[in-house]
């Protein structure tokens, strides 16, 4: 009696997602725009459409775990909305702008289909873990209950942040941003701490061992004191898009966010001197080289 | 057989700090440049000195706990010095700068005291429950043994930095440079969420159940939800006089320290506007009000 669900983007995220889901039993269709990534996936019991719409059933359950606002609009399309019809139900799981899921609620409601927007925490050594932690918003309670098996297949944790349907969109955003900036001010305090003759390790195990013990400050500071950036769970150039949705955000509510700002900069010199590809916690290196320091050789990056 | 402890400095902090001294059983002195501020602790069962020497015995160990580095100088003076003569020892807790430690280390050893630097972390509420963080630094191992036992009897925990003197000083200005910033950063979130119409509660308990769980952050949570400024752990005053320290040290050794650069002018600005003598943690209220948001009305400042 598990609900059949569709499946839309395997990628770093995705793919483990899709993996937990089929884990518990649910029957699952996905699609990618890559083909060859589905493969494991089949293997592990999933079926394949040859197009996003074709992992829809009428009234069912399609999720998308996109890298965009423009590939989820692209896929979101009248032919996957009228394939899942009444009664369907979007679970819109990727980091987009609050005013995209506002434009995706109104297509949806032409074709009968419920959006929900459920953005989620977590890098991909998490999602397979089942240790996301999973916003949602939307004014569909009915809605909600339905995909609350899935979600709890998929995460540790769910937040409901109401009716508003682009309001975990905004925490998303809000989060990334303090995500980020926190590993910019574990850098910056990091590079002091060496340029005075402190290794950053006794640095940032003081903090992470008592003011600061949260799990966001040791994931991350174990990146820094590793230079950890070549294994990539979310590139610099992804990041740079979440600063950039955050800082539109912060725009359209007229909020300024100097550290926000700040932040986009970093990941524009980032790109710039070649550091785009590795993982978003390479900003790190932007305060370092700036004070002269060197963690991670160039001819690594 | 307790050591005979002089302590110099009984503001916010240095109070409870000295009355844990005299609860563990410890025979304290104190002064005071306000001596109506001693009389509590008198009747605590601490004597009181009429002058910064009077406190110290020979080859005793004196305590300092003062607002900034030209307190502590003009305190550690030859006279005090003298006092204290060969085998003293001076465990100099406030928050200075480490070139001002290295400077009083060598006028020290010229008297035959020993300097030991051990800034704390940690507002008058955690000092009055024995639960600061004390770093240590400085090259005298044997003065470090010493003093052990009058750490623990007013900190959870004490983490070493080694022999060089100021290094325990460097500790501490860049952690209050995270803590300061990871408060702007939180501000800028809560911001942007309230003009996004999600309450800065709901955006603030998400992170601090789940990601920044930290004692950090739920700390500072509390205060910004309750917009909790005029009861003053810390005034937004001493904490610029950090962010000056910091940025001092920062030049000093050649680090670009952006963030703290930001939080220095935030500072300056509660400060333009009225907030110097509400708690650091007001800093929130830059970002809030910049958003125009109100959460502090500016007839209670």
């Amino acid at each position: 009696m598990n609900e059949h669900v569709g499946f839309i983007g395997i990628g770093n995220l995705g793919n483990p997602m899709a993996r937990n889901l089929l884990a518990a039993g649910f029957p699952v269709r996905v699609y990618n725009r890559t083909p060859e990534k589905a493969q494991p996936l089949a293997e592990q019991g999933a079926s394949i459409a040859k197009s996003a719409a074709g992992v829809a059933t009428p009234g069912g359950v399609v999720i998308t775990v996109l890298s965009d606002d423009a590939a989820v609009e692209a896929v979101a399309d009248d032919a996957l909305l009228a394939a899942l019809g009444k009664g369907g139900l979007h679970l819109s799981m990727s980091t987009i702008l609050p005013a995209t899921s506002e434009r995706l609620a109104k297509s949806h409601a032409k074709h009968g289909v419920t959006y929900l927007a459920a953005p989620v925490f977590g890098r991909p050594e998490a999602a397979a873990a089942k240790k996301l932690w999973i916003c949602t918003s939307g004014p569909d309670e009915a809605a909600k209950a339905r995909v609350r098996p899935l979600l709890e297949a998929m995460g540790q944790g769910v937040y409901d942040f109401g009716p508003s349907v682009g309001a975990s969109n905004v925490i998303k955003l809000a989060g990334n941003f303090m995500i980020t900036a926190l590993v910019e001010v574990m850098a910056e305090g990091s590079a002091l701490a060496e340029k005075n003759r402190i290794p950053r390790a006794a640095f940032l195990d003081f903090f992470g061992q008592t003011l600061f013990n949260s799990p966001v400050f040791n994931n991350y500071a174990k990146r820094l004191i590793a230079a950890d950036f070549d294994k990539v769970g979310f590139t610099g150039q992804l990041a740079l898009k979440d600063m950039r949705l955050g800082l539109e955000t912060a725009a359209a509510s007229a909020t300024p966010m100097p550290v926000l700002s700040l932040l986009r900069d970093r990941f524009l010199a980032a790109i710039a001197t070649g550091e785009g590809q590795l993982d978003a916690s390479a900003i790190a290196l932007r305060a370092a080289e700036d004070a002269g320091l060197t963690w991670f050789p160039r001819d690594a990056k």
